[in-house]
């Protein structure tokens, strides 16, 4: 019997990598729900091709043949599904904070790509997964390279992470001139092809500050034991280092259906052959630098968000979300996304109690929004 | 209670790290026995500071306070002593593989360091694991790195390992330049310290075949499923490809202490803060570089007794004792240890029948340190 899979944004990078690596697999599972946010065209190919169960489309009307649902309830809809074991979460933003917590009370296992659901709410999440039986296994890859080295291990023997960031287009750049880069000049990312605003986090290495407040909570680790090196080659995707003090490493040629696919059989490995094979000669020269934080100020924001914890990375990602807006819409320029997450971050953070619920994290959120559009405007 | 460790070879170089390693971990391990070869002020001092049970020296008369026992038989006594749970074999040579058997079926746990155990008899040891209920455990730092990739795994899951060679101290040396090499251009070794043996079989890279060999044993692994790569800084040890093409590596800077420590503690990990911490930017640039054959022509020679099988790998390995020994007493030029080692092979090899006995083996060696001799002398 195959395994039911839902694939919340599957018009999206994460989704049409997903099925790339289902179309490999498919004695093995099946896709019963897919979610797009508004490729109409794409998702109706991807329901013709797929059959599954249950379509949903975000920001369209309802029409037979494509979006069974719409409106974003059908998130909560595809990833409660009853036929559905796992959830591939590949929403970017907030939105799909909701539809992963609805999945873990159902007890899905839900393949996270979705770096909002973790930042915006790690306690939550874990309640969540403890109430229904739910699990959360990353897709990113730096957190399934973590996954894959400390997978069979007892948590105890983990003493540290070293995340590994390719620093993005701007890395040898001065700060003078990352300050005024352009967005076409922000979106040439060297190693990586993703979405636009994933792209922008990584050349302000935002994204390698959420993923610092991620595997927080992924691996049970404190802050001071989360380290991330610069390395440009993007093939060492992540380090752990043992009580004993050996390290493992995973490595591999960029790609994203790599993790894809150990979040569907983690914590097994199944025989695929759709990834280029691994070959150390070809993989040339690999270097590591020094993370210079003068070069990534956001990253700085941001790990002090991480340290702050409460309501912090909640707003730090909201104030990013909207910076990075401003800035693909060309309203600020480049330099500014640091300024007006810092600006947010200033007006304080509050306690998350142990009866926080959703709304007080939305409520976080919203407040946060508002302030950084302010601190843009001003 | 602690657990009883054996250490066969002392006063070597994996026996004074294994006792460096003991002694920050005297509350999991005592030493119930210790033999050295021939030095015995350093055994005595060994046994003064760590007062084993039993006391053995391989080239030594009896006498009160060293060796409780002497000869080779020292080694079998020690390696079966009844308080003994784990024995490190950090004996090089072909003594050190009747200590291996009979520690197997006595039911212990060998921590191996000794190369010739599986080069010259992988099935005996199968069979006297199985019979004894013992297990090998490898100290070498290539396999451990591997075992530390694949630990809790199915071994279903492992596809091909991919074991790392400095390159020794003629990686860019010119053939002719290398067959004229000295004794101590040859024990000039870029990244490891080790003994005179070992070194030499880095330089010819014999030691990387040797590996191989093993390698098929302790991982259950076809010959073609193992690579070999040059990577001359000595940071990535081993790497392990599993069936969905996902990569682990086993990174840091070199020392003994860690693997010792694994095949101690394995499969679990207990803090221990002997090692320099890994830091990838103090690692600095790693490269890879593929094996040049011409440049090693005792590898090549290695490579096809390891697909070849049977007695061959023990022939191999005897012929490379002998010519090494000739070409440490400068007796031979560099250029000849794979020649010798070549027409001991080409005389031809037998299959070891599901009945051979370590007699059988032991005749194989003896026959090839015959015609190693006779080789180097025409």
């Amino acid at each position: 019997m195959s395994i039911g899979v839902a694939i919340l944004g599957s018009t999206g990078s994460i989704g049409r990598s997903t099925l790339q690596v289902l179309a490999r697999q498919r004695e093995r599972f099946r896709v019963v729900a897919i979610t797009g946010h508004s490729n109409r065209d794409l998702l109706a190919q991807q329901a013709q091709e797929w059959k599954p169960a249950f379509v949903g489309l975000v920001n369209g009307s309802r029409e037979p043949g494509v979006g069974s649902r719409n409106g974003t309830s059908c998130l909560v809809e595809a990833a409660t599904h009853p036929d559905v074991r796992i959830v591939v979460n590949g929403i970017v933003g907030a939105a799909g904070l909701e539809a992963t917590l609805a999945a873990l009370r159902a007890g899905k296992r839900v393949a996270l790509a979705n770096k909002e659901t973790l930042v915006m709410a790690g306690e939550l999440v874990a309640q969540a997964a403890k109430q229904g039986g739910g699990e959360i296994v990353p897709v990113d890859s730096e957190h399934s390279a973590v996954l894959q080295c400390v997978a069979g291990r007892r948590p105890a023997e983990l003493a540290r992470l070293i995340l590994t960031a390719s620093g993005g287009p701007f890395r040898t750049w001065g700060p003078d001139r990352v300050s005024k880069a352009s967005v076409a000049e922000a979106l040439k990312h060297p190693t990586w092809t993703m979405g636009k605003k994933i792209t922008v986090d990584s050349a302000t290495l935002v994204n390698k500050a959420l993923e610092v407040i991620e595997a927080q909570f992924l691996f049970d680790v404190g802050y001071d034991q989360i380290d991330v090196v610069i390395h440009p080659q993007s093939v060492i995707h992540g380090f752990a280092e043992f009580v004993d003090g050996s390290v493992l490493a995973q490595v591999g040629f960029p790609t994203m259906e790599l993790p894809i696919l150990y979040a569907l059989t983690y914590p097994d490995r199944v025989p695929d052959q759709g990834v280029r094979r691994f070959d150390p000669v070809a993989a040339g020269t690999l270097t590591f630098e020094a993370l210079q934080p003068d070069r990534f100020p956001a990253y700085v924001v941001g790990r002090e968000a991480a340290r702050i914890g409460g309501t912090a990375p909640a707003r730090f990602n909201a104030a990013n979300e909207v910076a990075v807006q401003l800035f693909l819409e060309e309203k600020i320029p480049f330099g500014r996304i640091a300024d007006v997450i810092e600006r947010v971050l200033a007006a304080g953070s509050r306690e998350l109690g142990a009866g926080a619920s959703l709304e007080d994290v939305l409520a976080a959120d919203a407040e946060a929004r508002r302030l950084a559009q302010e601190a843009a405007c001003s």
